[in-house]
């Protein structure tokens, strides 16, 4: 398709994209649905939530549409509050070319939109998968360039992604898909430095309002732009790329357009905490199991990390939730207190637990210089954890390949445990079998 | 203010700005206030106000809130929409400093939070003037290049400014205040492609309701980060600026906070099209009175035009009402014909005219190369017209001053003619006279 840019390109295939998904792709989007909607149940009762849910509420009025979690809202507003719960435990899903939270964006989105128009579980799930392909390739045609300058890519990308999405879900053909992309690209904002922030998380909330938004624009027949938007000398890749973004072109010629899933899989989470963090708590929990440490005969711990990670997750001594994701810090010194991390774990009660403070003041961070071309998470730059013991022995672990990522994914039945962590419905996790996709969200008990 | 970051400086400020304006910037904050609704009023019937309203209504539902020229919306919904309808003939004022359309995002959030809050027309010139300190100090750190990058300042500023405001209204104090401008640089998005587009005119709905989002979050509580979200080396300017840009620390350093509209006056439109369009028009109005010009006997039309401004406003042949705007050939060779232009003279008729097709196509463009550091619309780098005549007359005109500008501003009777071409009603041209400060908005008949 060498005349087509990327959103008509990418649209032009979900136009013709309505029949049947593949097995494998099938189950990639049931999983990550179950997933993404665990975090929106175990995200309802955090603190941000409520924040986000009264602010919408004041802004954005009442409405018929459900919220994962309770709660109705407008379609707009309930994509918001979905956004928000689905990330309110940093918890999601993630992938590691565009750096982003995919399905928190897209599946907040989909599902306010889905229960207004009555979408079934398979419309969902097939309508997830062309916000998918929209992410990756745009993460691909960025490079992690994007990320490193300071973007928060999941609210870069993710409002495309999830315009695109709804306006497959929506029935609307490719010229119109197009559109509502290119006007998602005009909610593309929000930078990094409101990590560990309640704004953070609203970035999410934002970028499943903003797809709603274009797409039902472009549903109506507004008139947006469209190849310059995307590759043009002032368009979205040369504002929001570096001189060593691959580009648009580099990505449509290369690649199948379809088969983003396959070329990128998700990562998921088995910590509720900051994606930078999750090598090193794995780290320390793997330390702890092998060499039966106790905590108590730790005299220091280093962090070995690629200083690109260090960067986002340096907050020292985190006073809130929020920061505590972000403070690989706080989140090493409890996975060696506890052996595991709950969304418990992160509430006040368990940060300013005593042990726990007293073992944060003995972790120390040690950036590590990576290649100005590596990937995100790459392998090549691992996280290393030492661990010097009071009698002189010195303990180390690398954790190249992150739990939940491609070559050491979730199984169904850590998803299951995740889920019930989260305080979800069993009939979600029910969703993980095959079946169940000619049913309407709004008659589930779940949605 | 030296250890404060740019929007704790004009929070600082503005949270104790509460007492009575200046009669001078009262004056500018009724003049802006009486131009930009009348600009709502006349946006209210554009076919892009009627697609806008569809979709906001499907996306955020029901409310309880009046939007200016007619119906009803949620707060956020009604921030949309009077973004929308202020913007939607592009006849909206304008500032040099920051390339933005000012008023028109912060007035569109300000009286929808006006009209549920029980605010008075006092509450709102005054938090106008808030606003506007925010946008052309932001305007100033990132200096024209902002702009010239590709950025539709409007939007990119326009939500940061609207937070302030809305959250002055609210009657937050300044640590809120900061806050909620904070916020609002997570909602800076869009780029001029978009120019001569529906979405081009929802991006300032988008700004609206971006800004009200981010003074209610704001408002219940939400944390969000500060200083290094604007001057770090990741951070606002890093991202929205140029190597170029003078930065936060200059603005503060050689500024006094609350002087914005007396250092950068208001510009305000005298014709319904894109701010690089008014000086080839009163080229060419000009030209035709002084010499008595029968268009029949034009040869050709050259416009000598600054290149960055060519860029915007090179549409050849447009063929809708939205690229009208953004077609400095059309404008010129309209204005030629008509001596006067009006919102009608965008309107589908006027543009399959034979005689304005046949005048356009005897026009050119020529772009002049201008300084690097040149400011938006500089006196120095003026726009000229060339008409060469059947008879091979040559006559040329320049104009380095626009009309609405500070060096040639509209006077009330300008404003109330405009207003009447609006179609607004008699109450609001009203405003222009002292007096009404303690009336509610929602109890005049405009509102």
């Amino acid at each position: 398709m060498p005349n087509l840019d990327i959103a008509s390109s990418i649209a032009e295939w979900a136009g013709r994209y309505r029949g049947d998904m593949s097995p494998t792709i099938e189950r990639e989007a049931r999983r990550s649905l179950v997933d993404t909607a665990s975090c929106m149940f175990g995200g309802r009762t955090t603190a941000v939530s409520a924040l986000a849910e009264k602010a919408i509420s004041l802004e954005s009025g009442e409405g018929a549409v459900s919220i994962v979690g309770g709660g109705m809202l407008s379609v707009g507003g309930a994509a918001f509050l979905n956004g928000v719960r689905s990330h309110a435990l940093d918890f999601d899903d993630y992938e590691f070319v565009g750096s982003t939270h995919p399905s928190a964006p897209i599946l907040a989105a989909l599902l306010a939109v889905g229960f207004r128009d009555g979408l079934t579980v398979g419309d969902i799930l097939r309508a997830w998968t062309v916000g998918y392909e929209v992410i990756v390739r745009l993460g691909e045609s960025l490079g992690f360039g994007h990320y490193l300058s300071g973007w928060h890519s999941t609210s870069t990308l993710g409002p495309i992604a999830a315009a695109a999405a709804c306006a497959h879900a929506m029935d609307l053909p490719s010229e119109r898909i197009a559109a509502a992309m290119n006007m998602g690209s005009s909610v593309s904002a929000g930078l990094q430095h409101q990590f560990g922030t309640d704004m953070k998380v609203a970035h999410v909330g934002l970028a499943a309002r903003g797809g709603v938004f274009a797409a039902q624009y472009a549903r109506v027949g507004a008139v947006a732009a469209s190849g310059l938007v995307w590759d043009g000398p002032l368009g979205f890749l040369a504002n929001f790329g570096t001189p060593t973004s691959p580009g648009t072109r580099a990505v449509l010629a290369t690649r199948i357009i379809g088969q983003g899933i396959m070329d990128h899989p998700v990562a998921r989470k088995s910590w509720p905490s900051c994606s930078y963090t999750q090598r090193p708590i794995e780290a320390a929990i793997g330390l702890r199991e092998n060499h039966q440490i106790d905590p108590t005969s730790i005299a220091s711990i280093a962090i070995h990390s690629p200083a690109p990670f260090v960067r986002v997750v340096s907050i020292a001594e985190p006073t809130t939730s929020a920061e505590a994701r972000f403070s690989v810090r706080y989140c090493v010194a409890r996975a060696m207190l506890c052996g595991v991390l709950t969304p418990a774990d992160f509430e006040p009660a368990a940060l300013s637990e005593p042990d726990t403070r007293a073992l944060m003041l003995k972790v120390s961070i040690v950036p590590e210089q990576v290649p100005d071309d590596i990937q995100d998470l790459s392998p090549e730059a691992p996280d290393r954890l030492v661990v010097t013991l009071q009698s002189g022995q010195r303990l180390e672990k690398a954790v190249a390949y992150v739990r939940g990522g491609p070559k050491n994914p979730m199984t169904d039945a850590d998803l299951t445990r995740k889920a019930k962590a989260c305080d979800a419905p069993a009939e979600l996790v029910g969703l993980l079998a095959e079946g169940a996709l000619s049913i309407p969200i709004r008659s589930t008990a779940i949605f």
